[in-house]
Order: structure tokens, then C-alpha cells, then sequence
């Protein structure tokens, strides 16, 4: 049905900023293809910390984990991430956060030592990456840019794909307004989110899934129905 | 690949309830099939109202229509909406009914006429049902309760994916909160605009599509980000 470069044809160009980068041909052109997967691999087991984590992770696990729970809850997790540097971020991105995150066989929204590092991992690369946008320090970077943040990301997203975000972010009267990082990382976890769900489906990596409707749904609710 | 009845086994239980209805076999356990598309067809064309137009809905729309436009924008539709005594309609529920109730062919999120009536007429419907389960006239709904209005509006869900819409809505702690008339209908529009989206990549209602990557997201995404 498909071929395996069925997204070459619809995949967007490569960003003019990113003119001297390598380019690695096709998996760049596989759909929203994660290219920094190492990042996720510093921590060990489920119950507790590798001795390798950085410290100021570990810290900010145990001093928002009041309960001793070995696990960080909602208002935990909000806690931790202030500790770390991340404030601000709002009810609705901290349960997409915990919903990506959590161990597939925990029916809790929960984290423990080693899904809190995967998502401190990711949290301080995304840091980075839209900290290098943000280029006038206004903590806001501009929606055409959230192209090349997501490039850089390792997420080569159809070019009808990126438009429908970017224009989910307008005034109201279609002018793209700027973005938060709160904003930009709950764009990311929904696309990181739906991504792997869909390739879930999609074991051969064609590029198209079969998907009863009961599936459908639960793959997606998560993701649309408003917690605040 | 499936049977035309694939959903008879994860079809719910009648709830209580509707003990005393007639059980109209196998039109039910077709996937959120609508049962009252008739209440859809009270308008005609799309420039106009029809003569048989409720002069309510006529009013209401042209004291909001203050460009005189022919159409209803986002801060118009919220006014003709608060008219029509729908008032403390989110930001995001009014974007969900303006992305699901305009023209297809419409690239702009607005109303004409004829959408605008479809709309009505789907608000009144689901007041009624809404009311119905607000006894104690609270202006709010048991989240359990849900299961039963849903299926008064026609859509009969799977229980796996009720279950997972009800525990959207908790407190925090996994104790379900009771439901606005805001949020019913945000979760109503969801569960509308989702499975209209998955019926158009399954025109023999098997109960299966498959979907492009591409398709997926672009079906998707409008539901997800977040527009507050």
C-alpha cells in the first residue's frame, strides 16, 4: 500500500539555518522520526536512581516526592520541575507530560526515578533547543520557527502537519502569535505522544496504520479532552 | 477484516434506565451512530435563513453578525451563543463547535446561516438531555451519568472509551468530578467530531481505517492543542 519512503514526496524542505548541516538522507524523511534516542538511555531501573544520574535530578525527585512514595504525582511532578528550573508550566502540558512518560504498565498517572529522568533528559534538550530561538531572551519564540525547533528535535514533520499547528496558534484573526515554552513543549509532547501511539500501529514503519474505532479513540482522547 | 456487528461485544449495557425503551437491535451497536440527523435539516441553503427558521435563532444571529458579514466569527458566535442563553461557553469548546459546525469547504473557522442552525438546533438537543440529568438543578451532571446522555443523543460508545472520557475527569486523586453543561458539551464535540473523522476513512462502516500518517495527525490535531 505504501512504500518506505512514502513521506519523501509530502516532507517539508530543510530550514535555510540548517543549510550546513549533514544530511543524513532517508531517515529524515521517515515520519517524525526521533533522531536523539540516547538521550533517554542514563537511567537504570524503575525503583531507583543509576549512579550515574546527575545529582541535581535526584534531588529534585526526592525533595518533591513528600510522600515517599518512590513515585512523583501531579502536584509532585509540578513541584519537581519548579525545583529544576521549570515554572510556570501549566495544569493541562504537566498531565500530557505524565500521560508520555509513565511507565505503559503503571495504570497511574505517576513517575518513578527512571521515567523522571527520561523526561528531565528531554525536558533540558528542549531547553535548549528553543533557548537557541528565543534569541532575544523575551522567553517567546516565533511560530514559524517552531519548524526548525522541531527539525532540531529530530521530528521531520510533514509540511500540512506544521501548518495545522502553527495555525492552531493565531489571534483569532490568523496572525500566528509568538509562543511560550509552555506552549512549544505541550506542541512537542502532543506530536512526541501521537507519534509513537501511531507507530504502535504501525510495526513496518509503512507509513499507514489499520486502526479499529475503539483503538482510535483511546489512542486519542488522552490527548483532547481538557483536564484544567 | 470485521464482521458489520464487530462493536455487538464491546457495545455497554443498556443503563438502567432506558429499561422501558425499545430496543432498536442492531442500529445501536454501530459505532456512535447518530440517531437524530432529522433534528439537522431545518435549514436550506447556505446564505440564508429558510422561512421556517425559529425567529430565535434569526435574531440571535444577526444582533452577533455586527460586520454584517453573513457569518459568524469566534467573538460573534460566543455573543450569539450568550443570546441564545448559552453564556460561560469556554474559549475552547467555542473553537471546537466553530472547527465541527462550519462548511467544510469553508477554509475561515465561522458560520454561516445554515451551520449556524445546525448548531442551534444540536445546542437545544443537548441541553434538553443535559437538564434531564441535572435534577437537583445544579448545572452540573454525575460524570456516570454521562454513559446515559450519550446514549439519549444517539451515540452508543464503546465502554472501554467511555470509561477512559470519564476518567479524564477527576479531582486528581481518581474521584470523578461532576460535569458543567460546558464540559459535557466539549466532551460531546470530541466524541462528534472524532468519530465523524474516523467514518469518513471507513465509508462501508466496517469499524476499521487506515489511515496515512499525515491523515491521522491532520484528523487529530485540531482537537488537541490547546487554544486558551
Amino acid at each position: 500500500m505504501a512504500s518506505s519512503n512514502a513521506y519523501a514526496p509530502s516532507a517539508p524542505e530543510l530550514p535555510e539555518s540548517f543549510g550546513q548541516h549533514q544530511y543524513d538522507g532517508e531517515n529524515r524523511y521517515t515520519y517524525a522520526y526521533p533522531l536523539y534516542q540516547q538521550t533517554q538511555q542514563l537511567s537504570s531501573s524503575s525503583g531507583m536512581f543509576s549512579p550515574e544520574t546527575h545529582p541535581q535530578i535526584v534531588r529534585s525527585f526526592e525533595s518533591a516526592d513528600r510522600d515517599r512514595s518512590g513515585f512523583l504525582e501531579e502536584s509532585e511532578l509540578r513541584q519537581a520541575l519548579s525545583l529544576s528550573g521549570y515554572e510556570g508550566i501549566s495544569n493541562r502540558t504537566i498531565r500530557f507530560l505524565l500521560f508520555i512518560y509513565k511507565s505503559p504498565g503503571d495504570s497511574l498517572l505517576r513517575l518513578g526515578p527512571k521515567e523522571y529522568v527520561e523526561l528531565w533528559n528531554c525536558l533540558a534538550q528542549w531547553r535548549v533547543i528553543f533557548d537557541r530561538y528565543d534569541r532575544d531572551r523575551t522567553g517567546k519564540i516565533n511560530a514559524t520557527e517552531l519548524r526548525d525547533a522541531f527539525f532540531h528535535l529530530g521530528y521531520m514533520l510533514p509540511t500540512s502537519v506544521l501548518q495545522l499547528i502553527i495555525s492552531q496558534f493565531d489571534d483569532g484573526t490568523g496572525n500566528a502569535v509568538d509562543l511560550c515554552f509552555d506552549s512549544f513543549l505541550e506542541c512537542g509532547m502532543i506530536v512526541k505522544g501521537l507519534t509513537e501511539k501511531f507507530k504502535e500501529n504501525d510495526p513496518g514503519y509503512t507509513g499507514y496504520a489499520t486502526l479499529p474505532y475503539d483503538v482510535f479513540m483511546l489512542m486519542v482522547i488522552p490527548f483532547v479532552v481538557s483536564y484544567d
